[in-house]
C-alpha cells in the first residue's frame, strides 16, 4: 500500500462559520491506493478529536500504524488495492493543517488565542475546497467516527451531490451537555496548568511533553471512551502487584492505565489544539444554521448509515436514533439505515471492535 | 427539632485493617431527637464521601440545612420527634473528626501524609467505638446512601447484632474500576495542583479557598454524581446568554453549572481528606477479608434492604443486584428487599428525588 502525505497551502480567504476569516491556511493530507480514471473510487475518511491524516499504514520505521489500519489498507474492509482513500487533518488541529500554534501571516508568530474558533462545519468546508483543488468532485463514500462522524454528516447536509454514501459511526446531531461537561473537566485542566503559561507556552515548554493539565484532560476523555463493562473485563479490582493496597498511592490497574496514557498524550498532542478543537466539537449542531433537524435533513441525497454502540458512554445510542427518526419522519425512510451495535466496549468501540460491524461497511462498498 | 453537636475524643489506640493505629482520635457527630428510655428508638445515618455530621436542620444563621434535611427532622420521614438519630463524620474528613490535617500526638504538627489509609471498615469501627461508649448498643435501622452505603453494609456484616434493619441507596458491595476512575482523575488534578504543595499547604493556602485542583476534581465529580438524562433535562444546550458561542472561552449553562461547583468546593472541603476518602472508597471490598461475598453476607441478620436508582452513572444498579443476588444465593431472601428505582437522575437521585423511595422508609420505620 502506497502512503502520500501531502500538506496543500491555500492563499484565498477560507470565510468560517464565526464571520471570521482564516487567509492563508494549510491542510496537511494523506492518500492511499490509486485514484481510477473516472475518479469514482474515492473513499473520504474523517478523523476524531486526537486523531490525524494518518489514518493507515506504517511511516517508516514508525512502530504504530495509522489509527484506523485495522480498517484500512489492501484487501481490508477500505481496501486500498480498490479505492482511493484520503483523510485530512483537521484545521485546529497540531498535525499539519493550520491550528492555534501555527504561524499567523504576517507575523509569523503563533496564533495562540488569536487563532479563531472552528466549528465542523469550517473543518469540513476547507476539506471539501482541498477536494476541489485535487479535481475530486464525488466521492464514493465519506466516512467517520466521533467528530469523524459529525463531519460525514456535515458532508451529507451541506454536499448533498458530493457523497453516494454517508457512514457516521458513534457519534450524534447535536453535542449533549454529558459530553460537554466531560470536556469542560479537560478544558479546566489544561488551562489551570501552571506548564500552561495562560497559553503563553514556549518551544521548550512543549519539548518538555509534561502538560500535566493536557495528561489529566486525556485521562478523563479515557473514562468517556471506555465504559464500566469494559473496565470491568480488562481491568476488574486487580491492584498493581508492586503497590501496596493501603498505601494512599498504591494503584489500581485501570489507574496504572489512565497514568500510562495520561502520562503519553502531551508526547503528541498540543493543548491549544485540545481546547480548539473540544470547542468546536461542544458547539456541534448540525441543524445550526436551519429551522429543524428535518429542514437540515431534508438536504441529504446520499444514503446515509448510522453505527451505533450500545456501550457508548459519551455519544449515546439514542442521539443516533434521534438522527434515524427525523430521516424517517422527512419520509426519507429508504436512504436512511441504523445498526444498533451489541458492545460493551464504549466509545472506542468504532476503532478496537471492527469485526462487529465492517460487514456493514463491507456490503456499501459491494453495492 | 433539637440538633446536638459533640466531639469526643478517644485515647485507646484504634487498631486499622491497615495494622497501623490512630492514637488518640477524635470524632465529631451530631444527634437530633431525644433517645428513649429503652433506647430503641436510635437511628443511624452514614454520610457520603463529602458530607458530614450535619445531615439535617440548619445551625443558627446558617442558610443552608443538612445534606439529608428534606429526609430527617420533625414529622419527616425518618421523624426526629419519634426516633433519635445519631450521624458520625468519618474518619479522614475535614468536619471535626481526626483527618489528616488534624494535629499528630505528640507533635502537634498536622499529619498530611503521616495520617494512615483508612478504609470503610475502620470508619464504622471507630462509630461502633462510639456508640458503645455512648451507652447505645442497637440500632432500630443504618442507613446511608453511596459512601453511607458501603458503610450501612458493613454494620450489617461486622456487627450482625447491632441494627435491625440496614438500608443501602446507591452503593455497592466492592468499588468498580468505573469509580476508581472518575476518583483518579479528581485525585490526579489534586495531586498536580501547584496550591496543593504536594501535601504542604499553610493554613494561608488553605484561607485563600482556591485550591484549582479540588475544583476541576469537585467539577469531575459532578459527572458521576449526574446523568446524560438529568443533564439534558437541567441545561440541554442552553448556552450562557452573555458567552460568545465563538468565544474560545464561551460556555453552555452546563459548563457554568460547573464551574459553580467547582468554585466553591475547596471553601468547605480539605485536598487531603478527598485524597483518603477516595482511598477508602477506592479498596472498599465489603468481602475484603471473606473467602467470597456469600461468606460475608452469610453473617448479616438485619433486614437489609437495598434501594438502586436506573440512571446512576456511579455505583450501577447491577452492582446492587449482585448483594441481592448473593444474599438469596445463601437463602436469605426473607431479609432481603431490592427496590430500583426509575430515575433519570443519577447517583445524586438518592439525596434529591427522595419523593421516589422515601415511602420505603417509611414502611421500614412503620413495621
Amino acid at each position: 500500500m502506497k502512503i502520500t502525505t501531502k500538506k496543500k497551502k491555500f492563499t484565498n480567504p477560507l470565510y468560517l462559520e464565526s464571520g471570521r476569516i482564516l487567509e492563508p491556511y494549510e491542510l496537511m493530507y494523506e492518500t492511499y491506493g490509486k485514484l481510477n480514471s473516472d475518479k469514482s473510487n474515492v473513499i473520504v475518511v474523517c478523523h476524531a478529536l486526537t486523531g490525524s491524516h494518518h489514518c493507515a499504514g506504517h511511516y517508516e520505521g514508525e512502530r504504530k500504524a495509522g489509527w484506523w489500519d485495522d480498517m484500512i489498507g489492501d484487501g481490508k474492509t477500505i481496501d486500498t488495492s480498490r479505492y482511493f482513500i484520503i483523510c485530512v487533518n483537521v484545521l485546529g488541529s497540531c498535525f499539519g493543517s493550520t491550528g492555534p500554534m501555527s504561524l499567523e501571516y504576517p507575523s509569523f508568530k503563533p496564533f495562540r488565542f488569536k487563532f479563531p474558533v472552528v466549528t465542523i462545519k469550517d473543518m469540513v468546508k476547507a476539506q471539501k475546497i482541498l477536494f476541489d483543488s485535487l479535481g475530486i468532485y464525488k466521492a464514493k463514500v465519506v466516512i467517520g467516527g466521533s467528530m469523524g462522524g459529525m463531519q460525514s454528516l456535515v458532508f451529507g447536509v451541506e454536499y448533498p451531490k458530493f457523497a453516494e454514501e454517508i457512514v457516521v459511526l458513534a457519534s450524534t446531531y447535536a453535542t449533549q451537555p454529558w459530553a460537554i461537561a466531560f470536556n469542560k473537566v479537560s478544558r479546566e485542566a489544561i488551562i489551570r496548568d501552571p506548564d500552561f503559561k495562560d497559553g503563553y507556552y514556549s518551544k521548550e515548554d512543549v519539548e518538555k511533553k509534561k502538560f500535566s493539565g493536557l495528561s489529566i484532560g486525556r485521562m478523563n476523555g479515557y473514562i468517556s471512551y471506555l465504559s464500566p463493562n469494559s473496565m470491568e473485563e480488562k481491568f476488574g479490582r486487580k491492584h498493581v502487584e508492586t503497590d501496596g493496597l493501603y498505601e494512599l498511592f498504591g494503584r489500581f490497574q485501570i489507574e496504572r492505565y489512565l497514568d500510562y496514557n495520561g502520562y503519553n498524550f502531551p508526547k503528541w498532542f498540543d493543548p491549544l489544539s485540545y481546547l480548539y478543537i473540544t470547542k468546536a466539537i461542544n458547539i456541534f449542531d448540525v441543524a445550526s444554521n436551519y429551522d429543524s433537524l428535518e429542514e437540515a435533513f431534508g438536504k441529504i441525497e446520499a444514503n446515509l448509515t448510522l453505527i451505533s454502540f450500545e456501550g457508548d458512554m459519551l455519544f449515546l445510542p439514542k442521539e443516533m436514533q434521534v438522527i434515524e427518526d427525523s430521516m424517517k419522519k422527512i419520509g426519507k425512510e429508504e436512504i436512511v439505515t441504523h445498526h444498533l451495535i451489541k458492545s460493551d466496549y464504549g466509545h472506542d468501540a468504532f476503532l478496537v471492535e471492527l469485526g462487529k460491524f465492517d460487514f456493514y461497511i463491507q456490503r456499501i462498498l459491494n453495492e
